[in-house]
């Protein structure tokens, strides 16, 4: 186990009816909200005019933004940091996904940083300072509602950054399961794939005697694959959605990588699909993450004989681990498939001519400076193509 | 799953070495700490000494407290309270285990409460502000340096009460297992025992659909099975330890009991053991929760089919499934058995005179206002009677 520094102070309310106190939690902390969200779903579910009337009631004021798409957008982004000074706002509350909940965490630093608030995501740029940040989750799927992660799609460049930093862990999340039964089913599929992923990025490593948190991965990825069939079965299941969002947050809160070396090379792989072909990021990883564990697991053979047999439920003899650790990886890709999602990149859209450029961007090599991502495997350029082309 | 609240905003600083960073990083945070400890090992092991050279370095001012003893006395805590009040602390440093820490967490509120704080504990009254406390662990088990709760023992009156509140947990704590090697063998198996009945506490439980925290509480109690026998083995192994201390943490920070209803009966009962003859709380509880156990499994028998399968490895036919608990909590007996730890009350020193003071007491009966303890199974001071006979 390494040495490791955990702090997740994300205060979250957990249940059924939960969003209807937001104003009487917000009211202490906040004497000017900006409310965050995206299109019109909310206001088709009746959540807007819910939030709206608790804040009313509690007499918080609030200006609003909507309009965050997925993979959201920097353009709005910049609107928002000029609407918080304009309207003196001191806290942000995202009502959406980890979409709405990414844009708000940008404009929370965004209000406090001297100059482009995309230097902070290009190029790593400190930041000393963020307005609050509190949540109501719609879609379990990012756990951007107890990470102090952030995504931002530069739509102009076609480049997709990431940036944490503590100062942006939301200080209070609401996760009502209720709230998902109107997500198409699309949805869950592709949030279940990146709930998996924030765990698997964390769980294959090389670090060695890390009992607890593989314990915790472990129940965690099989809790989400169990309840991702329950609701794919009846999207009203209140009790499957609750565990999925439960263990959203659980994935993507730190606990489960404290102590380890961490991968995140699927997720640098990803990013690139979105940021051209604004692909689902869930469903990008769904598609990437079977061929990853092809081309690494050589590796760390162990390391994938115990995913087989303590995740996929593979039993057989230890004589043979390729058998094992291939029979574990079929055994994911069909599990995706059952949730619909694609096993390759075509079916979703993606033709072979641009994979040899974003396996450059992914390292850096395009922009002449290869840092070779990953953790379990170091992979350069060449090694994403050939991941990209083992799935095309 | 039921609505629940987490928040566990301790910031945990895992590993080796990190206690030397102590005074930087409590510079921001105190103009004056009051450090408070127990007796001599620290000062023996040279911790005291690393302690207060990073203190002195950062320039941090301190006061000093030691004497605490094991189930921490109330006398210390009025003392403690009146030295900070002298001396204008603003930060309470422990650096021990459980009782170091429990015992600052009363004087943290004392600070500020009106009246004698043991009314808090007996009385459950409201606090409205304490100190911060920050920590340092050197024995795993008691989960203080991430919760909110603090058990003080009355010595006057022979009780052993708790409480908790968020205003109670720690900012900071620095876990480093390298500080548990010279630990005496007891304390191991005491601690491991205490940190297991904190997942048990909640794992035990009638709520229905908890995938994910059934996982979560059966990984963490493997993960202290395995790692304590490697610990018994070898008292020097690092990252045995290391295991104990994150899982203890884990244990009690709230996260593997939200959403279900708990129970704590074990706790409960086994607080008038120490209060009356001063036993180690993990020896108590390795002594009764077995026993508990074969008392209250009819109520829910697959809660137990589970335990005695995922936790304790316990294969058989489910038509039979009294074998498999009964299997299953022998199990649990035989591993507490090989830490050395008592299977009988008389084992710790403990006659037949006062079982039934005790469970009277345990239960409320003793003061006119019985409340019947646990969750999974209401007990009476009859049932908590018959409990202490299953194991005298």
């Amino acid at each position: 186990m390494t040495n490791f520094d955990f702090y997740a102070p994300a205060r979250i309310l957990f249940g059924d009816g939960e969003e209807k106190r937001i104003g009487e939690l917000l009211k202490p902390r906040a004497s000017k909200v900006l409310l965050h969200y995206g299109g019109g779903s909310i206001k088709k579910s009746g959540l807007y005019g819910a939030v709206t009337a608790s804040l009313r009631e509690s007499g918080v004021d609030f200006a609003e933004l909507g309009g965050v798409k997925p993979n959201p957008r920097l353009s709005l982004v910049h609107e928002g940091i000029a609407l918080c000074k304009k309207e003196g706002v001191d806290l942000i509350l995202a009502v959406g996904g980890g979409s709405a909940i990414d844009s708000a965490k940008a404009i929370a630093m965004g209000v406090y940083f001297d100059g482009d608030i995309w230097d902070v995501y290009d190029q790593g740029k400190p930041i000393e300072k963020a307005l609050p940040v509190a949540t109501i989750l719609t879609i379990p799927a990012a756990g951007s509602e107890s990470s102090g992660d952030t995504v931002i799609t530069n739509e102009e460049k076609q480049l997709k950054y990431g940036y944490g930093s503590p100062l942006l862990r939301p200080v209070l999340s609401i996760v009502n399961p209720r709230l998902f039964f109107t997500l198409p089913r699309e949805q869950l599929a592709c949030g279940v794939a990146d709930m998996m992923s924030h765990v698997f990025e964390r769980y294959f490593t090389n670090t060695a005697h890390t009992d607890l948190t593989d314990g915790l991965c472990e129940a965690t990825l099989k809790t989400l694959m169990r309840n991702a069939l329950l609701a794919s079965r009846d999207m009203r299941d209140y009790d499957a959605w609750a565990e999925l969002g439960f263990a959203g947050t659980v994935a993507h809160n730190g606990l489960v990588g404290m102590g380890r070396e961490q991968d995140w090379a699927c997720h640098g792989m990803e990013h690139e699909l979105s940021a051209i072909y604004d692909v689902a990021h869930g469903a990008g990883l769904a598609t990437l993450t079977p061929g990853w564990m092809e081309y690494v697991w050589k590796d760390n053979a162990g390391m994938f004989v115990q995913f087989a047999v303590n995740v996929m439920g593979v039993e057989g003899s230890y004589r043979d681990s390729e058998a094992i650790i291939r029979e574990g990886i079929a055994r994911l890709r069909e599990f995706f498939g059952k949730l619909g999602l694609s096993a390759t990149l075509s079916g979703l859209g993606i033709g072979e001519d641009r994979l040899e450029e974003m396996a450059k961007k992914a390292t850096g090599a395009a922009f002449g400076d290869e840092q070779p991502i990953g953790g379990l495997k170091k992979l350069h350029w060449q090694d994403v193509l050939a991941i990209y082309r083992l799935v095309k």
